[in-house]
């Protein structure tokens, strides 16, 4: 190339994305439906609609349009925090002293300091133009709720997230932010659900689940008045939305005549990852790259490499639909020990079936890695990454090494979903030397296992 | 205009500037000079040289190039954070309902969460061009210190944070990405140094202050071999450094025809509005505009608006030269209520000089204000403010709302210095509405005043 890649570039507001792109326009296979485990027949649009906003669902039960508007209401929000910038890793690069191209996009440059925000902006638009009040979400990290707050803020729409407990504990100031933006946080389990306060019988004490979380506010959303509820991750529609992370990295690298032959991100329940490879993955569904996918996910929590690819429940309390995904078990949660986040026990089905039909590759990678290669990220890029983000991180130095090693000159794209600035026990814990790793045995696996329903769809009788 | 202005504005690589701009070459009354107090008399390159870097003192000292080369090593480190956006806040002017055209230079982009990296990185590199092997200095909020351990991260030094006791204990997390980037925090006062063990011996249990740890931060620079002391806000190199948020904000508002009719920034050491402001403060004492300049400062601790212009020393342990400078004496400290940062008890000479001969007024306003104004600009603008930049915000909202009552059509430009998220204990105070406001009585202002040294030059016997 004559023109030098600058640090970083950034799309002008006429050069960005005006459509999402809808991946499975270009599958050979579509993931299967989702199953109403009532009925056990696949969930109809009535069935969807008592939980989610009727734009979403068509988005979600879409396979045919290739792209689909971002509306200008959408747009003009996405106004406030994008475009976001993909940057040249020039002094990564330098510290590894690799003949690799490293490039990320890098989405935490907002108050909600991850991605999440593209997705929470599309659902509370949508929400408001079919005359809702009020919507509900549940959240980990705490990296969702502030996104949906911040979106709901915007828009004008009440929120009531439902906080994993141990989250709220562990991370007041991430509550106090979701607070500040006007949205209601609620501990989880919580007494204000049956789903809630069955948990709470069950397991007294418990610090909650992700699971656990979705059942409370999705129970929440079906007996509230003008309300529905919110996801932030695994369906197909939040995938859609998440694709304006892909097609701004590809209108960015295409005006340099870049062309990525590996694509990184960490998944957890895939969002983030299959936005980021959705414009690359068309083109290789339909012949037109080689491009290398490698989705990294934490040894602790390994959906992709060590789950099971059949139906299960969305929640802990088994109160959703199935969704035929990578799984561990609607009942499995990662050890306490785990600080890097991921932890959702599935998987989205469109991620889910890229990599069960070979389009993906999957790497597991260990907590101390991946914050060893967090801090030499931070000292040489200046970005605190999320131990989220840090996953991808690992696992593009490890490609770039290889590249050393093998004298080979890759162009490497990761994702770099967010900052660490909410994850400061877990920096603290790696600063003392006191984090430790931990991967489940097969033992620790098949007890999650036991919690996949056994019904019609898994024994092939549907 | 016919070119609609976009919400954020973005230099290229090409675009950034490569020279810092130099306010003193303009100024018709320079600042006096610092004085030594043990001599009494004007402090010599030499006397510096024991705390401060070479090239720093130079610049420093140097009142006469307009333009100061940013060399390529510093320009290189900047593209990891910069160019920082130059927002117009459509948002805020339709929830205002103003006919003004409000703009933000938003520098909370990075890590260390503020414009401090700016002068971090500038001050890092030239103690390394200078064979020095480690730098000390003191944070209170902790963003200065977060800046100058990502700065010396890049550039290979050791670095000792005396970071304010009371602050370090609000604010453990700030404390841990300091250690991630590899740098040192001791909790001030300290018993490390001479200045920390008579703090203790006073005032034994006692949070600490700015002043307290800025004597330490200089006595182990001057104590240890090879080291060196770097300030992140008062002095005029600091200035120097920052002129870079003017000029690129500039840049950028040049290419569209836009010359703000008020410019606006928070004021607590001085450096990020003394940045800011550089450019267009040139001009104007070139009788090329007519800008009107507005410093906000923190009712609780108002050093321009109710304080004396004298000498003073800039630390509270009386070690350092005197400086000429608008000062609420050395010895004075905020309320323990005050959450809003800008709690030092000086001002940039530079500022100082230029508030001296009517070239910029200040407004002081209370916390409950400047967080209403905080929270509403989160709702709409989507960043959630650190509280030091929300007073610029409160004084833009208040000249907004000014220009709807009279229907003027100003052009307004403030700095948005930072992100709040490490003030959420702030917030939260906020949030729960247990945040109380704070003005000093001039009978509390007397006592501080009683710390300023009774000296030659305060005495006009020099």
């Amino acid at each position: 190339m004559a023109t030098k890649i600058p640090y970083k570039m950034y799309l002008t507001e006429e050069e960005m994305p005006k459509a999402w792109y809808n991946v499975k326009a270009n599958m050979k296979t579509q993931h299967p439906p989702f199953i109403n485990p009532a009925t056990q027949k696949p969930c109809t649009k009535e069935d969807l609609q008592a939980v989610f906003c009727d734009d979403c669902i068509d988005q979600e039960l879409n396979e045919t349009d290739e792209y689909i508007e971002i509306p200008e209401g959408i747009r003009n929000f996405y106004t406030n925090f994008r475009p976001s910038p993909l940057v040249r890793a020039y002094f990564l690069e330098k510290v590894l002293d690799t003949p690799a191209e490293i490039y990320y996009k890098f989405e935490g440059n907002n108050t909600s300091g991850s991605h999440k925000l593209n997705s929470a902006a599309a659902q509370a638009y949508y929400a408001k133009k079919q005359g809702l009040t009020s919507i509900t979400t549940e959240t980990g990290a705490g990296q969702w709720g502030t996104a949906l707050a911040m979106a709901s803020a915007f828009y004008g729409l009440n929120l009531d997230v439902y906080m994993v407990k141990v989250s709220s504990e562990q991370k007041p100031y991430r509550k106090e932010v979701i607070r500040t933006y006007g949205a209601n946080v609620i501990p989880s389990p919580s007494n204000t659900t049956n789903a809630g306060r069955k948990i709470l019988e069950q397991f007294p004490g418990t610090g909650g689940s992700l699971g656990c979380a979705i059942s409370e506010a999705v129970e929440k959303a079906v007996t509230t008045p003008n309300c529905r509820y919110v996801l932030g991750s695994v369906l197909d529609h939040v995938l859609l939305h998440q694709s304006v992370i892909g097609l701004e990295s590809k209108i960015a690298l295409d005006k340099y005549g870049v062309t990525p032959d590996v694509i990184i991100g960490c998944v957890g329940g895939g969002s983030n990852y299959g936005g980021l490879i959705a414009p690359y993955m068309g083109e290789r569904l339909q012949g037109k790259n080689n491009i290398e996918f490698i989705g990294v996910e934490p040894a602790s929590c390994p959906s992709l490499t060590r789950g099971k690819f059949v139906y299960d429940f969305c929640d802990s309390a088994q109160t959703t639909p199935l969704a035929k995904m990578y799984t561990l078990g609607c009942g499995f949660m990662p050890s306490p020990n785990h600080a890097g986040g991921l932890r959702y026990h599935g998987m989205s089905p469109i991620v889910s079936q890229l990599y069960h039909d070979g389009y993906m590759k999957a790497v597991s990678v260990e907590q101390s890695r991946v914050f060893d290669a967090a801090v030499k990220f931070a000292k040489c890029e200046g970005i605190l990454p999320a131990p989220e983000s840090a996953h991808a991180i690992c696992a593009a130095v490890d490609e770039a090494l290889k590249c050393k090693k093998e004298g080979k000159k890759k162009v490497i794209l990761f994702g770099l979903t967010g900052t660490g600035y909410f994850d400061l026990a877990a920096y603290k814990q790696y600063n003392d030397k006191t984090m430790t790793d931990y991967i489940p045995t097969d033992a620790d696996l098949e007890k999650g296992f036991d919690t996949i329903p056994k019904c019609a769809v898994n024994e092939g009788l549907l």
